[in-house]
């Protein structure tokens, strides 16, 4: 595997160039923080994710995630690194203060989150579904409950998970059968089964805080009846201690393609005390400040994963000696020249970089409407959620299906050794393609984005994004990127607006041309505003670096976005009309 | 994993009907085949694939190949299914009637091929292998070294390799280093280390013949240099029997990403005995006709994959009860609707369908032109040649790159039971990503298609691909599809034509996406073609099927083609002015 190296260059350029962090702060009463203040905390973040976790991934893929009498333990390391992690702070970056959280803005957090996931997947994935469940805690839970656990979840000193799905409760939550009986004591006894539950049981913490979805007896059928419980794996006592072990247990872990050192774990809750987070009946809009908050980060594994691919494909195509450039020898002393002076190599690397920078403006300016909602006033307060709700399925959706795509030319970069496992590049095709499926598969995200959140918004999130990106046009000053981002954005903007007026079926048919259609435009955008403000940077590299890798994207993946667009028009009389029959053929 | 059911109606589909085999055997003269006998072969394959080789599949991939002390031993059942395949003369197919093989057509041997890689890769790559082996053999060795090892291979008693890559050799053979040392009886003592060689050792049968490519004293550098060694892993008595152990060995086996079942061998050639096939320093035309047969083979290993994966994809969509259909409620009696009802996933389903259909179609009618080229006279024979080389990148490039998308929508369907083990589909996806890469990776490919078998053939490999196509056109009975068909192939040609004038660095820039745009083209005068065909099928969901999935590939399918060719004329140059330090941004 090699060697990862956080992109502090790159962040730094979008964060301080392009977002133009520090009167973003200063506009928001973010006082504390300035430019030296972020690139210490990036520098660090870097060097924990560079020192202490980047080396324990490949082994942990080896070793896995285990089930020994009932409980699971983790690869070599694991534990102890969360430890450190914990130790030095970083597990409380988001946390709110009250609870001896740091309150940093989101734009400081996701670069550090962003260096974890290409560091190491299976690790991060326990503290960032922790993460929204301490989202909804803080959010829905009553001021008891808070006390009680928010601190140490803050902390780290105890994780938190997300406990959705069952077997036949995936996509569609109104299946779900996991019953809550209310206890004379206000609590409630869980019973039922949940599956695909991350580090539902792990070795790094005393207690584990289950965020559990079930339905009263009561409760009308259907997504309206499900209400959100949270259940410890041991019942603290009213000192802090850990108390009595609650009837939570794991019944299996799975044999995965991928995050193998990742616990994926079948709960069993056998009359295990739980307490209603939020109103009764109101469980799937505490799920959502959960889901949502995981969807973003999924996306951010995504970004992670192009990145370290991204780097593997670099140094193995500089390293790599195997015939001769078509363009002439490059390196006449020896036998053959590095690899990467051929077209089609240059061409995957390109690519690579293209999205990997792309992909991470766009998280990052996401994690700039996130500090405007979290800290901002209002009407800015009240925007900025509307776009980040537009954003969130494109960035799930389309930046894990990139740390899939990119990562599985990271293999091709390495031919015949790109398949060993060994060099580490296999292993990230098979980590980064659950962040397909999970917390709602890229399908449902596509839908999400054309049903809910562009034809049923009764708002203005389709107007709200197009502001965001507008604004971002305005601040050019090459007048022909200008003039061609703002086309773009135009074009974009008037297909979005026709494709409101389609019904629901054709909708369905169209959604993930539509997450793709939309990825690649705005992306456009980004890349031509980043090239522009790259124009007055006085580092070599980020300013010819950027003008090229923009001119790579426009002329060779922008035009991805026409395949989609083609499709986006066709409505699905051509699907629905296959009948059953039809698709056999044995 | 789900069932394997071979797709045998449409097979006859696409031989009886598409391609017209009695005549096309009949004007070959081998009257001795007609529509009962292939029929009879593919039910018998489909028995084989479908009851012995399947069910190893899933088990082969958990228990892996493993070496002990030395020995190679394959998973439990792969050895006797082996002996059974063998006894039932299914590795004879292809071979000589002279050594004992059945001198079957290639459009009968394919389809069968077909259905072993579906059912079980990592089983299959020995046999595949071991053909092209022969094939060198059979074309190139002399009457003694034939008289001594082909029967025993075509029969399958023993098997072959092909020992090609080094470590600092793969793609370039330039560098290869083994050594081969004339002994005093005209054999040669061959020393260095191969890797990447697949079934190296095995316990499937006594004796193992490796074809090692390895450079002579007085060699000239380079490829010109290079020569073909016979190379057992026992010396054969002269009556056949087995006698002493050659200096090889086994240095280890690869840990890889998928194919565990097939032992991945570091072969040690320590003063070997070997034999030379064919001249001296003309062992690379003796590799390519091994390449060339696996790289067709390899393609198939392709649409084997895409067929696995469509199959469990239609069987679990059918099966997951999940949400309501957007148009309407499909199943009241249930508390969901099967997912086969979401647009978005009967997107997914006709995608796996149209390539399954096109790419078999695609394959046989290759098949179909290995029949004239064995078969046939002169100019015929010729002319089937020519399109065959043409092809064989195409095959091989398109069919891998889409084993690796369609196995991966499998995953998408299944949602996260995509990603367990249990349920077989990432298996799939990790069995089908080494086919992109082995025998040549796919930009390798590409580069062979649009250098060597477009811009530097001095012959007529274009014209005579698109002479085929067109003949395919002219037997069409529907006007308007043969319209759009004609129009189709004639921008195709166009556009190749065109883009042989470029010069070799463009070429190379532009080799990965004429490749892929050649593919959907060409697919798409098959689509045409086939639909048109099936409007005389009295079966009815052939003739629905075939019209319903032709529509839908030319609406969401070709117009990939599009966005490739945007990519055909822009020149190298957005790759070639990247400097190397752009490329960095720790």
């Amino acid at each position: 595997m090699p060697q990862y190296h956080a992109p502090i260059k790159d962040m730094q350029f979008i964060l301080h160039d392009w977002l133009n962090l520090s009167a973003h702060y200063q506009k928001l009463g973010l006082e504390d923080f300035d430019k030296d203040l972020v690139n210490e905390i990036l520098l660090q973040g870097a060097k924990f994710a560079e020192e202490i976790i980047a080396p324990l991934n490949r082994e942990g893929d080896e070793q896995g995630a285990k089930l020994i009498d009932g409980n699971v333990t983790t690869p070599d390391g694991f534990a102890e690194a969360h430890k450190d992690y914990v130790a030095n702070g970083w597990n409380a970056m988001l946390g709110n203060a009250d609870f001896g959280g740091q309150d940093l803005p989101n734009t400081v957090a996701v670069p550090v989150h962003e260096m974890l996931n290409s560091a190491n997947l299976s690790w991060r994935l326990t503290g960032m579904l922790s993460e929204s469940a301490i989202l909804a805690i803080t959010k829905h839970a009553s001021t008891a409950l808070q006390n009680t656990y928010l601190s140490k979840l803050v902390s780290g000193e105890w994780t938190g998970t997300m406990c959705l799905t069952e077997p036949h409760a995936g996509t569609d939550l109104s299946l779900l059968g996991t019953k809550a009986i209310p206890n004379e004591d206000g609590s409630f006894s869980i019973t039922g089964s949940k599956i695909f539950i991350s580090s539902g049981d792990h070795d790094w913490t005393d207690n584990i805080i289950h965020l559990v979805l079930a339905r009263l007896p009561d409760a009308p059928v259907g997504v309206k009846g499900i209400s959100l419980f949270l259940t410890p794996k041991f019942l603290p006592l009213s000192d802090g201690g850990i108390g009595q072990r609650n009837a939570v247990t794991v019944g299996s872990i799975e044999k995965k393609m991928g995050i193998k050192a990742s616990p994926t774990c079948v709960m069993n809750f056998d009359g295990a005390q739980g307490f209603l987070v939020g109103e009764a009946n109101n469980g799937l809009a505490c799920m959502f400040t959960m889901m949502n908050d995981a969807r973003f980060q999924v996306g951010l594994q995504g970004l992670g994963i192009v990145e370290a691919s991204y780097q593997g494909s670099l140094e193995y195509a500089r390293d790599r000696l195997q015939s001769r450039a078509p363009q002439g020898i490059q390196e006449p002393s020896k036998k053959a020249d590095p690899i990467i002076h051929q077209p089609d190599v240059l061409k995957m690397l390109l690519t690579q970089k293209a999205i990997a920078e792309g992909c991470r403006a766009l998280a990052l300016l996401y994690a700039q409407q996130m500090d405007v909602e979290r800290f901002g006033k209002d009407q800015e307060k009240h925007k900025a959620k509307s776009v980040i709700s537009f954003l969130t399925p494109i960035v799930k959706g389309f930046m894990t299906d990139m740390g899939s795509e990119m990562s599985n030319l990271g293999i091709q970069v390495y031919g015949g050794h790109g398949y060993i496992r060994e060099w580490g590049m296999e292993q990230l095709v098979r980590d980064a393609r659950i962040a397909q499926l999970y917390e709602g598969t890229n399908g449902i995200q596509a839908l999400d984005l054309i049903s809910r959140k562009l034809a049923r918004d009764k708002g203005t999130m389709l107007e709200d994004t197009f502001e965001l990106f507008n604004s971002k046009i305005e601040q050019m000053t090459n007048a022909d990127m200008q003039t061609q981002a703002s086309e773009l954005l135009a074009e974009w903007l008037a297909t979005a607006t026709e494709l409101k007026q389609q019904n629901a079926v054709d909708l369905a048919g169209a959604a993930y041309d539509f997450m793709n259609y939309s990825a690649y435009c705005l992306l456009g955008v980004i890349w031509l505003s980043m090239a522009d403000t790259a124009e007055h940077s006085d580092i070599e590299s980020i300013k010819l670096g950027k003008a090229n890798t923009c001119a790579f994207y426009i002329k060779r993946l922008l035009p991805r976005k026409d395949g989609f667009k083609t499709n986006l028009f066709n409505g699905a009389d051509d699907l629905m009309v296959v009948s059953d029959a039809e698709f056999d053929y044995q």
